[in-house]
């Protein structure tokens, strides 16, 4: 795998903050190159744009790698910047934690704190009737008319995750009537990795295609990776607050409290987090349900917050002050992940009651996040058979009135570790064609151990892939081009022009070149697989231009002249498949 | 990738026929053993052992590996002799073609040659009522009653690929009913690779799991190759016979003849191929169809036979000669892997006109092979969109009568090239789940090179994960038992026996690994994914436990005696978490 394209982290260099270059990934695609689309009040919209020979026009892709070449210790431009001021509902504040660690944190990274005087969110905006620069953004991006970006929105079929505290993304949508997204999760354990190593995995995961990143940290110094995080973050970051809570009592569950997680979740909101995973759907009652689980509660904030409320037999904390957590949420424009606490971690216990139950209550946490305006989605499993995935979706949309759905996978069979992320792809195409509208990458490495660079790009290729081939069964506007441009390059034996069309260009030319290394064979009319004389492409071309020499549609050919013809070709087609074997 | 418990093929080394031990694959699946359930009439069949710890009882898996450790220059037992010997119906004959080749021959891999006196085909022994030892292997196999076995093949909706001159396979079963297969293509092109390389592919595809391997070779020494590759087959081998009848014509397809084409049917019956791919339903009216297609013809076999069709105008000879073609398969029970040659080459292509007129054909034409006593599959596609996939199974059900459907891929999008393992696995699992009997597999090479040694494994794992996905989603009997076992072993930190359970345990283990190297991080009750704090897995089995040690079932737990309980746990639960932090 080439490791092309990404710079060096943490060190000192400062590139060039040039937008119109994608500097940093000629390496990972070679022959495209970044452009912007422009809109209206400063919005410009990056599409990355691959060059193709044969005269066919270049192929425009959704780009989700963000300014390349930044140094990491300025982080991004702050492109939401002045629209955020501009709204004039935001007021500066002092941030409530900035904690004392051995961290050095570079000046650079500063950014004012903004808290919204009532819901400053985009559901709110997308409500009162207005299209707000960061609707208008995914409206280009997506290629759809910024009243329909606004009108899901207000109804709650898709959310724009976008905190007033995190001017640096490119805005993007989550909902089932966009493309299905992907999401990558990074970060650091108590037992491996570093700061520097999650920003590079961050980097790393946005080059490939990762539309928001999830930072998991359990470890050492989790505000201040976060805060690189964001800082160098193009896409929206999620988290989920309950992991850096629980690090505050030192890893004792019991020990959590309700203000606790309150101020973890401010601080987070200040540091500029973009969407939260929150467990209110696990309630004391549904415990018992996973007792005679297979596999119990495989989630870990799940797992934490049945512990605390066992322990208190009190009720789940973070549902009994939902309102109150809105109503934070809503100030800094942080949108629900309604977390799925009670999935099934085995195909034996998916679908069972207790996953259910908390569907169920999600969906009338949904309605209380859209009381207080605050944006929400609803996450989903997990692990579940091909024939029992469907079942989700269609509970998910009737009970939860249609709030994006996300799910991790789901994987279809549990035999595979080394390969999850194929087990679950499989899942989760098909999840995505009936309508999850983001899906959570899983790695090689799931079950196993922590994803290094490698698994990382491979999640998030093999997620893309799922995501994709989703948008091709929806009959998503404008997918299946991506593919026709492939496959008509593959037809047309322009080999450079099937490489740089794939989803990773160098590993295809790679694979390739393993077999027929010359650089002629770049231009071969055949390939290795076949040799000249077996080609299959090579004969359809013969044919059809054997057709066209005659001035005959091929539907004519085998009418009444076909006899004569055949002759003729009988002669020429000789000719020509002797010129294909040279 | 581990390369271990393989031999080297071509060598001088002679391992012992102990076929108790499975000598060769210790290295590739730790703590398995070969075992043998015995049946009558010298019916030995293989299944995969799995030693587990924690008081488990072995898990067995099916096992397509052979017998290990063979010398490669004797060629493997010849299990099926007496049984066919023992029918009465076959005479030996001396073989028409014995091509004189430079090739080196071992006198070992030297066996008599016979023919049927009629059609001596396991379809005609059911047909009659009989139950073959052939038939009872793999209703043992498959831990179904022979009788259904039996009227499965019968009736046609399963085959048992068994060509009477293959004595060295062990029996397997293609059919709906039954658990889903996987086919592995090997062979050599003009370009590149040898006969040691293919029969080593071919060991390291079953070894995997391959439950029948085709040799599409198309290159020089086509004849010895096939040799090879048989005497050393335990799974049925398929080939594309007009790619040889191609060679015999310097590589013109305007040259071939229905005498050229039969001559080496016959060759390749006499050698013991037991399923040939022949696209008799490639007729000349049908080419016009695919002219305005975006990728043409992509079947190798196909544009062939549409090539010559063209340039002859004269309707395809596999097509018109295909009663002689039965009589002839008939006489050595060899199959017929009906063809798609018209098979979309591309999502655009997708279940258009050219392929369905296809489709409808080999349905004509499996009546055509059964009146014969002639078993046969159907082949499809190829390239098509998730939504797009099941009207290919209906319509294969409804017009080909229920014959075992055999797919390639299906890929769900074309985008990714290097990547196509994983593009068709989610195609071939739904197939699968739709009622498809085998996938035919894709590797990361398709579409840019020839597959090498992990490309093969990468590809096999891969379809592995797919036909068993589809088998659980089918809710075939006995299939969860495995993921089951998994689980368990997940959800109690067996982590050896996760590994071992895995469908490639070694690299499982290497991946943990890579994060967790010590000896003492496979007996953690915690991963390095989350760290001992925040194991799921771990507070589940506390609360459990805790529940179990009231003595109270979890249900009860949360009733009345629960805040009681609560105070005790938060001890009792502090200790315990205390532990596991260890």
């Amino acid at each position: 795998m080439s490791e092309n394209g990404v710079g060096s982290v943490g060190g000192a260099r400062v590139a060039p903050r040039t937008e119109d270059v994608g500097s940093d990934y000629p390496g990972a695609f070679p022959n495209s190159k970044k452009v912007y689309l422009e809109g209206t009040r400063g919005v410009r919209v990056p599409v990355r744009e691959i060059q193709l020979t044969g005269g066919e026009p270049p192929l425009r892709v959704y780009d989700t790698s963000g300014p390349q070449g930044v140094d990491v210790r300025l982080g991004l431009p702050t492109v939401r910047a002045t629209w955020i001021r501009d709204r004039g509902d935001v007021s500066e504040a002092a941030r409530t934690l900035r904690p004392a660690s051995g961290v050095e944190m570079p000046t650079g990274l500063t950014r004012p704190t903004f808290r919204g005087s009532g819901a400053v969110t985009q559901m709110a905006y997308a409500r009162r009737g207005e299209v707000t620069p960061e609707m208008e953004f995914v409206a280009i991006r997506e290629a759809m008319a910024p009243e329909f970006v606004r009108d899901e929105v207000a109804r709650g079929r898709a959310i724009i995750p976008a905190n007033i505290n995190h001017p640096e993304i490119e805005p993007m949508i989550i909902g089932r009537n966009f493309k299905v997204k992907i999401n990558a999760n990074i970060g650091n354990s108590a037992v491996s990795s570093s700061i520097e190593e999650e920003v590079e995995k961050l980097r790393w995961a946005t080059l490939w295609g990762a539309d928001t990143v999830m930072d998991l940290s359990t470890g050492k110094n989790i505000h201040e990776t976060r805060e690189w995080i964001l800082r160098n973050s193009p896409v929206p970051i999620g988290t989920v607050p309950i992991y850096q809570a629980l690090e505050k009592v030192d890893g004792v569950p019991e020990e959590l409290t309700w203000e606790i997680y309150r101020d973890t979740i401010i601080e987070q909101c200040e540091q500029g987090v973009d969407y939260f995973t929150v467990h209110a759907g696990v309630l004391l009652r549904f415990i018992p349900m996973t007792a005679n689980r297979l596999t119990g509660i495989v989630s870990r904030g799940g797992a934490i917050l049945a512990k605390w409320c066992m322990a208190h037999h009190k009720e789940n904390f973070t549902y009994t002050h939902f309102p109150e957590l809105c109503e934070i949420m809503a100030a800094y424009d942080v949108s629900f992940s309604l977390g799925d606490g009670l999935r099934p971690g085995s195909i034996r216990d998916a679908n069972d009651e207790a996953q259910f139950a908390e569907l169920k209550v999600q969906g009338e946490l949904n309605k209380i996040a859209w009381e207080h305006g605050v944006q929400v989605m609803n996450e989903g499993p997990g692990h579940v058979p091909m024939h029992l995935i469907k079942e989700n979706m269609d509970k998910q949309l009737e009970w939860c009135a249609e709030a994006p759905f996300y799910t991790l996978g789901p994987l279809t069979t549990d035999i595979a570790p080394g390969y999850d992320h194929i087990t679950s792809a499989i899942g989760a195409a098909q999840i995505g064609w009936y309508g999850t509208a983001m899906l959570c990458y899983v790695t090689p490495k799931e079950h196993l151990g922590l994803p290094n660079r490698d698994d990382v790009k491979r999640g998030v290729i093999t997620y893309k892939i799922a995501a994709h081939a989703a948008d091709l069964a929806k009959g998503h506007p404008g997918s299946q081009e991506w593919d026709d441009a492939l496959s008509k390059a593959r037809f047309e034996f322009r080999w450079r022009d099937q490489f740089n069309l794939s989803l990773d260009p160098v590993t295809a030319a790679e694979y390739h070149d393993e077999t027929l290394p010359a650089e002629g064979a770049k231009v071969a009319h055949f390939c290795s697989m076949c040799g000249p004389k077996f080609c299959s492409m090579k004969i359809t071309e013969d044919i059809r231009r054997f057709a066209e020499e005659q001035g005959l549609g091929a539907e004519e050919a085998v009418d009444a002249g076909m006899k004569r013809m055949a002759d003729e070709f009988r002669q020429k087609g000789s000719e020509i498949y002797v010129e294909a074997g040279d």
